[in-house]
């Protein structure tokens, strides 16, 4: 792991102000979770009661208002590496006229912030609540070359457990004793727990949502497994490779490999300069032109960093340009419904010139 | 564990009506998690695409709005439990205007709503967003006794673990390793995982939300175990002891005399028709007559049900009336920081005529 920088958290919170005045935006509300880890080192999550940081965009000094009972050498620590005083409150009392009156003008709130807090901060603002997804969201988006080399690392470890699913894939076995082996090899990797696995054999992996489940993977079946998990630092990985137990039929053979020219193309479109959108496109028509377009029902793809899901999306018609530093996943599918499915996922990092691919893991349709 | 009541989920849905009309509500915009898991016995959580439930208050047909990669099995038998008309989305296209479309007057939408579908929602509304915790928490907070037997059954299990605290607490242990046998301990009881482990020995008792650390369990050592996790229908545990590695002090002895009476207190103000801030008041009254009021830096209690968290509070001036139903944990604790900390947590369902303990195990700080 690299060494954090000292400047790291200030230097976030500059790059936030700058782009958030450039956007005419006077007051930025940061909410606890992924928003409030980059830009303070700590996600400070508070369930139902406010934590919130509250940057005047000018300039002057942020406030950190937060529940006296997490006024912890974490939520100092939070503090101190913004230059945020701390304004803490007592259950019984109300917070968010802590926080409304700071901010006037045009007030940008963290994308997480649950109606709960944010409709009565709306009441008692004077000036307009907007979201602050041009604003952090797309800080966040373009990593450093540190958060890139976490990312990197995730995946290499992730990487490692598909490279073992011929010990946890067995003919007899159900998906969620697969599943049960896999989390294992998952936090035995170093990752610190697995944040989702999909075991997905014959028609299950036709859904793309589909978790584990009691049925026994059979001689035959396609099975999608799609998995991750985060670092300690809270960078998240997410791999998606697809089994065959057993040698596959020429159908699913000829779609698996149509599926992979499709990602790989998608891969090929990443670089500087080109809407995210294309990205989508170049994978959406190569599965379209071989007749299977109907059944990729998903975006190509999502960002990945401190949140699992975050911007930019990888979907049709999406203009975010992509910037060295940015990172997502690149996984177009094939679904026939209540039969197979099959899946292809690497995340990928847009370089100065193109792109890195962060997996590195074989691509082809592996058979157990 | 009862049979599902197949009604169960359309007398909600009329509850929420009801108590919508009745306070001047046209809509209510139902969010994904635990609203939309009470409603319609879903959680249909979709992280970051919207799915959203539209009840028009005045009668006619519910709409879910969904990402089509979620049209399952499951999501089309949510919509037939409330008698919803299903709207799928696809990746690329904006679903907050199917929403928007639909909805007109005043708007109430679930505490959980996050600001990135809140925000745009606002903009395209022809009409006033509010919040629906008078509507939607209100009806969650008063259990049927369906309810209530859930939740006595998951106390029942968290119990049988404090029960076997003695196998986890040792002297010599790091709170990780007694934390890893808890974590193991609530799962062999059939919860479906640990929601939460609090293993706060010596100073780290005196922060509330401390979790576990590499800090080594010494003799002599407080010890505040908080435990928690549900059962697979979703209905939440949470429940705290305070053991003691060998004889305590005589001043924590005394003290933990004084809290264990306060929250006998507060339990015994549980009854219909009483302001939850006077359960808050009878344990806060209790510790500040002793002199250890400033000790207590946090709310009596909270709300459980599917929320782990949930309306009611108890905490001072909170003028909720209790009303059958009701369930809630009473926890006060005491906090001497950089020293030790104590806490006793149950919860209870007010009954007709009083209060239910749904833990039942004893209450004393334990001598292991």
């Amino acid at each position: 792991m690299p060494t954090p920088d000292p400047q790291l958290h200030s230097a976030r919170l500059a790059a936030v102000r700058d782009r958030a005045g450039a956007l005419g935006i006077d007051h930025v509300v940061v909410y606890s979770g992924e928003d409030m880890s980059y830009l303070t080192g700590e996600r400070m999550d508070s369930h139902e009661r406010l934590t919130a940081l509250v940057v005047p965009v000018a300039g002057g000094e942020p406030l950190l208002v937060l529940p006296a009972l997490e006024l912890t050498d974490f939520s100092r620590r939070a503090a101190e590496r913004v230059g945020a005083a701390i304004h803490p409150w007592s259950d019984g009392t109300d917070p968010v006229p802590l926080v409304a009156g700071k901010v006037a003008g045009r007030v940008a709130v963290s994308s997480a912030l649950p109606a709960l807090h944010l409709v009565p901060l709306r009441d008692g603002v004077d000036g307009e609540v907007v979201l602050a997804s041009e604003v952090i969201d797309h800080v966040r988006a373009v990593k450093t070359p540190d958060e890139v080399e976490q990312l990197a690392e995730a995946a290499r470890r992730i990487d490692a457990v598909h490279a073992r699913m011929g010990e946890f894939l067995r003919v007899g076995r159900t998906e969620e004793q697969a599943g049960e082996l896999i989390t294992a090899a998952i936090e035995a990797e170093g990752l610190t727990h697995a944040e989702f696995v999909i075991v997905g054999s014959g028609p299950h992996g036709a859904d793309p949502h589909h978790g584990v489940s009691d049925r026994v993977i059979e001689s035959g079946d396609i099975v999608v497994v799609d998995i991750g998990g985060p670092l300690p630092s809270g960078y998240h990985s997410d791999c998606t490779r697809t089994y065959s137990m057993g040698e596959p039929s020429a159908e699913v053979a000829e779609s698996y490999e149509v599926l992979q020219e499709a990602q790989r193309l998608a891969r090929e479109a990443v670089r500087p300069g080109v809407a995210i959108g294309e990205v989508d496109a170049a994978a959406r028509e190569h599965l379209a032109a071989a007749g299977l377009g109907e059944l990729f029902i998903h975006r190509t793809g999502h960002g990945i960093g401190l949140g699992l899901h975050e911007p930019p999306f990888a979907m049709p018609g999406a203009d975010t340009v992509l910037e060295e530093g940015m990172t997502f996943s690149v996984e177009p599918g094939i679904y026939r419904s209540g039969q197979w499915g099959a899946r292809l996922e690497d995340i990928v990092a847009v370089t100065a010139d193109g792109r890195r691919d962060l997996n590195t893991g074989e691509r082809g349709l592996r058979v157990l």
